[in-house]
């Protein structure tokens, strides 16, 4: 079971990462020992996934500590490092919370830093575990088949997006754990493909068969009856149950609702952000148009020249009323029923 | 206009196809002599679009019979060679039909199989003339804007894939030719990036203003209202009006039901298959793994090993009753409302 990478690992002078652009291919780590290289990190996506991030951003505080020491800031300098830091990407509500989390134990000086964004990593992997644990129960009892399950999954959520074992890929590795999973659907999710490059290599490590498809397979195969189930992640969850998360999650849940499959999203509940009511107030972050006109690694994907633009969006939001269930570390709430996390995990 | 290339068209003693695999990078023409090139053709997408692919097959049957002419063929072989032409590609109707309207001819002789086959191109042309405007007229009253409309299209259906300006393309270039298109979002369509790569490149010629957009983000477009219409093709159209079309059009009806937002199928009658009564019954093509495991020009997306498998139809089925209008060059159906291909196009 212990086969998952760590995608964030402090080393005691640096904070050491996976190099998340560089797979499939190579499994190579950066080493950051300055804020500066960790939003540059963030920002192209060398790491990745809203609790990876979370985590990442807390230590990026203790980088922000030491370099001040070591460069001489000012209070206001320092101050400003962390607050970029904390922007480097919009939509994910971790990277905020965990920086301000962290940040505020920088009276406390150094250690204490470091102390928080050990507890950060350490609550992380406390809660894939549990939020494993309550997805799988929840998923077979509802399912009630007696075989092992097909499901379909998007993007990563895997150790490569957390300090665990994984949100949604939590759930599938503890599925697999209990020899229950028949085959995975993955879609690629373009345009940076996490779910060809990171998934697959995270299922392909632990040997949990799967499949690779086109996201736009993603409604036939729920729609035709591969599936039991979707289970996504989400990268802001709002207090009635609306998700963002990677952009093609709505088109999941449209197709679940369609076909009655059950839509799951899990998460930890640093990621419900309870000041915001709807989904219509999370900010959508909108990427460059280069990742979707050029293929990784080289090579046009459409006509050359300013005629063409692109449109790109790195999340969408699901309507809580499209959620049968939002599995976090303190169990599951039936968000299409009625279960609101406004109303229980205030 | 008149920008479109001719896709497919006869050189007095060739079949000249624009080899779709080369664009957007480069137009280059190739000069088809012989059936089992054609096929080869077919099988790789150089020619691609239900309806090129059908005026394609015509001709291929008149090559194949100048062929069985020079290499002195027995009549069994003529009849093998037109049968595997016949069933290149499984999905799309229009070939198997186009074929046999050739075929039929045979006996005739040669001129008798090229006269067929220009009359399936001349057909063809004017039925694309017919829906656009058909299609353009009923767009309008359905929407009833005051202004230009921003539309949502997947795949290509241009004249890339016709023999004559499009089928949904078709209504797009029409709308445009009235001033009425503000933009065309168009989704890139993996695995092979007939929408990057193809219809990018013809609204550049038109001058159409258009984004091009990863698969996944198409449901948020969509339910967003970032567009007044999704207009897509079809490769095959049963009684009931459930259409296969390629992978990732049921997500976008989905969608558009979900949204309220008008879903329209643009194809000419041809491709109506009144001898099947649902989309369960039209078979669907499963293409190489290596489509989805591998980037056009270059570079794997997933894994290396036996490890990841890749699931790759290239259509899928949107019931009729997520269809808003098909438009065919004999006006309009309300499918969603009731009205079926197998009541009105015996």
């Amino acid at each position: 079971m212990s086969h998952e990478p760590r995608a964030v690992s402090w080393t005691g002078t640096a904070l050491s990462l996976i190099d998340q652009t560089a797979l499939p291919q190579t499994l190579r780590r950066l080493d950051i020992r300055d804020v500066d290289a960790l939003i540059d990190a963030i920002v192209r996506l060398a790491v990745r996934g809203a609790p990876a991030i979370g985590a990442a951003g807390a230590y990026g505080v203790a980088l922000a500590v030491a370099q001040a020491r070591r460069e001489n800031w000012t209070d206001g300098r320092l101050a400003d490092a962390v607050a970029r830091l904390r922007a480097a990407r919009p939509t994910a509500v971790n990277l905020a919370v965990c920086v301000d989390r962290a940040a505020g134990r920088i009276p406390e000086g150094l250690d204490a830093v470091l102390a928080e964004a050990d507890a950060i990593t350490r609550q992380d992997l406390a809660a894939n575990r549990a939020m494993a644990e309550a997805g799988a129960d929840w998923l077979l009892k509802r399912v009630a088949a007696d075989r092992p399950l097909r499901v379909l999954t998007h993007c990563n959520t895997g150790a490569l997006a957390t300090a665990g074992i994984g949100t949604a890929l939590g759930v599938i590795r503890e599925l697999h754990g209990r020899g229950l999973i028949e085959t995975v659907y993955v879609d690629e999710t373009r345009p940076l493909l996490q779910g060809a490059r990171l998934t697959a290599w995270e299922l392909a490590q632990e040997g949990i068969a799967h499949k690779v498809q086109a996201d736009a397979a993603a409604a036939a195969t729920v729609v035709g009856g591969l599936v039991d189930a979707a289970i996504v992640g989400a990268d802001r969850i709002t207090r009635n149950g609306d998700t963002a998360n990677k952009t093609g999650t709505l088109g999941i849940a449209l197709a679940c609702a369609h076909a009655g499959v059950p839509f799951m999203v899990a998460a930890p509940v640093s990621t419900v952000d309870l000041t915001t009511a709807t989904g219509a107030s999370i900010p959508i972050e909108q990427r460059g148009e280069e990742e979707v006109l050029n293929l990784i690694g080289g090579g046009i994907t459409a006509p050359d020249g300013t005629r063409t633009r692109a449109h790109n969006p790195a999340f969408d939001v699901t309507p809580g009323t499209l959620i049968t269930a939002l599995v976090s570390e303190r169990g599951v709430l039936e968000v299409s029923s009625g279960q609101l996390p406004g109303d229980h995990w205030s």
